[in-house]
């Protein structure tokens, strides 16, 4: 089978076009003609190495993100059949309740081998059937950037509705923040750098915005929006530079979901206001598959369409990368492995 | 009736015994005789305006632990009666449920006036009766000590018997927490500076110890205490210094209760572990009136003793806010009124 | 003031429109001048003391739900100021947190006084300011039916987005339930008893409905709606002859909310499958000050609007209980303070 | 390998000694030789085919609760070694999260083949190493009665220090709740049928106990033990019979865990307290693997001992059978594979 693997030693220079003898499902497995993937901040880095031990071993097939037929199944597996279209969960073995070390470890992509490949072989566990509404490029999306968004609002931060929420930029984790916000009965304030993203923005339904290159302190701004309130929760995306803005804006008792470092990862900022006002910061780490089908589940309801921003061929894995790092994307990169 | 307030100007010299007119209780109110009061690291930098506006005005009589003996009750009171032990709430508004910034403004000692005095005049849903096997000296300790070291093991920790609980240094909040952590059945470790607390930590029940000054990078000989599964929850004291230690023993999807910043507080840590080990940092700022009522309550159930390092005269206030910041205490430090 | 008050003897033929002085607000109290009021099925069995001691002392004014204008507040009042309205909370003592017995027994209409009368003075603590965008009326229905919907959804059930709800009927609860449902994006079954109020559920966006008169065994049928899996939580309206159906159509693990007993108060059901399907049946009794503003917000922010099936004057308080005991309504019956 | 199996026909007189053909593990598989087994109610109408078609096939192996010696692995088996000793879980595939019908059906002991086997061949995923300080006798009592009472008391209940408990007899989940109990700080309450039973139950740890022979209306009795505020938390273990009881003494908010119906299987009480008290009703059936883990760690850290009250050989299986419905025992009872 055709695959992209990173071969020989680490280095995107490394990354590849290759080949891997053809995958059987064993008992309780499935076999996925994978259709289409979606890059992550995380996927041009596992190139380089940059999670260490944990990038896993050589060569290693990039990508985390992706949705395939399930094209044979092995003995015994009930979760999906022939026909299906499928996700693969980004963390194969944390299927429900607490994370630990096993569950944060076994992710596709690096360590394991990711979605770059012409077929998959997965456990059964591991997968998540996909609704019919949704197209190939939408579905590849979902496994890591919308869970992550849902883990943030309904697993772990429990909106109610009528709450208070505020969103950093329209990255793909944003959007669909964004999106469950209005499905959850949340109002929604999205901070971005453009008036032409503000305006979609605002045409996706968000309650409120705040143009953060024109208003750089933009949390005593947001604070306002809330009649000196304060949001209830935060979608913090930024890390170093946008956290102390979101401490100024964040009410008493309420949460800071942790999901991304896009402005830097030190974290220098007073501990004071941390106590003194009860806040919690959440990290999140995408979640586990319990998670991602309810997530697909709620979707399907609401037939909630992910935003594709640019679609990239699969040799252009690697322009697609570059893509990425220009922050210039509204919504989601994805990859067609039909073309 | 005899008082110590601020009065002038603020600053610790302005911190004086005066007097002011003997209060009455109207409805729904209770009348307080003090017989002690007990000191927190917060007490002796409020005179110094060191919490701004939420400070309070002039005269303010300090201190935020206390307990009395209730002498009159206005009508309608039902919650105590003539006769009965009292201690004052910490927050006076905060009478349960979610903290909001009303209920977290509302604090003894500043900008309400606190316990330093003979008499005090409360609403009654800002009291708490105390169990009988208490000490005056003892039950003064509670509401903020104590309290805040139940909000984070019990109320927002939710720990299980089974789990494992990191405990830094001999203070107030310390204790309470080893002593809670026993009757919740978790497994304690803590950290200290010197032998001699250690001995007297193990005796208190201690399952495990580590002397951070012969260890300064106590992190990985903590995680090791663990079988290198890390500890499901940390009780942050310090803050600027101990915090990226605490990172690094904290199991994927555990919990930090920020409680001090004794050491420092300026976080300057890696965002990044927090956001790919799920980890919790939980902001506690001591906790609601019905905790207080918990905690009493599981305290009478167990006997559980505060441990009283060193009682002064109500004269002596100043020398006991001395005595507070050389850091010497094992437990709390009080003072009788009656003396 | 012109009051409407059980006097001399239990009994509803004592049930007469009278006169008290009108009273004034003291420290922390406020004066409302009421407009309309909204009653519920307890109101019409009060008089006849129904509740035994609970059902207070005579004279007694009877009807728990209303709103009024603030006219006056005494000092040291916050939470309301002369020229809002406001509701009293059906549970005048339960602010937030857990029930407790004090907590469930300071209801309004019975043992205190409830909304029937020209003036009422409570405690601030004891009252909600009301969103502009309601009428007196529709206003008025909020604090017994409109909270125990949203207790038993939001509060108590955390319903998630994509979640399966069966809703009971289209009185005041389960209408308000199915709005609610639909604003946190939840899956809304309802049950009725004719085709009639079938289409206005519908329009109201119920997405799938059942005549129960047609169906009697709706059970099955509902189970059969939710492809065999079963409901997350059902709203259980009816109590004896629903219990059974109820719990054949719940999912494993799911939720039901006890919220009357309207076809019958004796439990006659097996207890096997509550415990081999680790069903929870969860009573659920009005709810706490905290959740009315909360649910006033989030109303506030969807617009929406209760369903006020039906008005009556103040004088004609019996008529309005003899046509809610007919059961014909379609949402909530109202009494006009101004007519 | 020897095995105990229903075969033929459904019905106790089918039940009888037999041989199977050795298992081997698969890839992910676990070879378990099995020391002991313990009994549960449900194990002696299994034969019978209590449970319709969810009691499996025939033949079948009964018994759900058992130890063995793993002494071989399959490929990629990391969570235990040869060498160590294990429990399977009772539910195979529920490891954590919701119970839905599939984690719900796929129980030992009818319909999966159960413990009374010489061998047992199990995923990885569904058997948890055992702490070494049991004996095989004492760990085999673990995965159902024991994990019931946790799930009851930890994981749904989450019982804080100084709540109430109410226990319901010595049966095997009573004893273990009692244990459990003492170790999450509860002040417990025991009920029993004699004055010898209860004599053990105060060495045990029991605070309070009511001999309901003598006290058949021991409701009010044990709402006195409480100063009339009510029990926290009921372990409901008899059903029918004491469901009333329980309703008299629980308190406003309290939670009744159902976990049996010894004196019948049929609900025939009032809901009106259910509703108007807030009471949940919370069916407990097992729980997950997650749990049945963080529980042997618990009463490792406790050094817990569940109580044996006889031991069976292999062969006597019907015997034992014969004796658990006498309900004489105190505590579990189990059959020796080695005898």
């Amino acid at each position: 089978m055709r695959v992209f693997q990173i071969e020989g030693e680490w280095g995107i220079d490394n990354l590849k076009i290759s080949t891997r003898p053809d995958p059987k499902p064993g008992p309780g497995q499935v076999l996925l003609r994978m259709s289409a993937s979606s890059i992550n901040f995380r996927d041009p880095i596992v190139p380089e190495r940059a999670y260490g031990s944990q990038s896993g071993n050589l060569p290693l097939i990039p990508v985390s993100d992706g949705v395939g037929d399930v094209i044979d199944v092995g003995a015994g597996v009930t979760r999906v059949k022939v026909g299906d279209r499928a996700c693969p969960a980004y963390f194969q073995t944390w299927i429900s309740g607490e994370p630990n070390a096993n569950r944060l470890t076994q992710s596709l992509g690096g360590p394991l081998d990711g979605t770059m490949s012409e077929f998959m072989c997965l456990s059964e566990e591991g997968v998540v059937k996909v609704p019919d509404y949704l197209t190939n490029l939408e579905a590849s999306t979902l496994p890591c950037a919308a869970l992550t968004a849902w883990s943030a609002l309904v697993e772990c931060g429990r909106i109610k509705p009528g709450e208070q929420l505020l969103i950093q930029g329209s990255g793909g984790v944003a959007l669909f923040a964004l999106q469950f916000a209005k499905m959850l009965g949340a109002r929604a304030t999205v901070i971005s750098s453009s008036d032409e993203k503000i305006e979609r923005l605002k045409h996706m339904g968000a309650d409120a915005t705040i143009n953060y290159r024109e208003t750089p302190e933009w949390g005593k701004a947001a604070r306002a929006l809330t009649d000196g309130r304060g949001f209830d929760h935060i979608l913090e995306v930024g890390g170093e530079k946008t956290l102390p803005q979101s401490l100024r804006c964040i009410r008493p008792g309420g949460t800071l979901s942790m999901i991304g470092i896009l402005s830097g990862g030190a974290m220098s900022t007073s501990l004071g206001l941390i106590i003194t006002r009860q806040v919690k910061l959440q990290g999140i780490t995408v979640g586990h598959r319990d998670g991602l089908e309810a997530m697909m589940n709620a979707m399907a309801q609401h037939q909630i369409r992910p935003v594709v921003d640019k679609v990239f061929d699969f040799a252009e894995l690697k322009a697609s990368f570059n893509y990425l790092k220009t922050g210039a994307q509204f919504g989601k990169i994805c990859i067609s492995h039909d073309r």
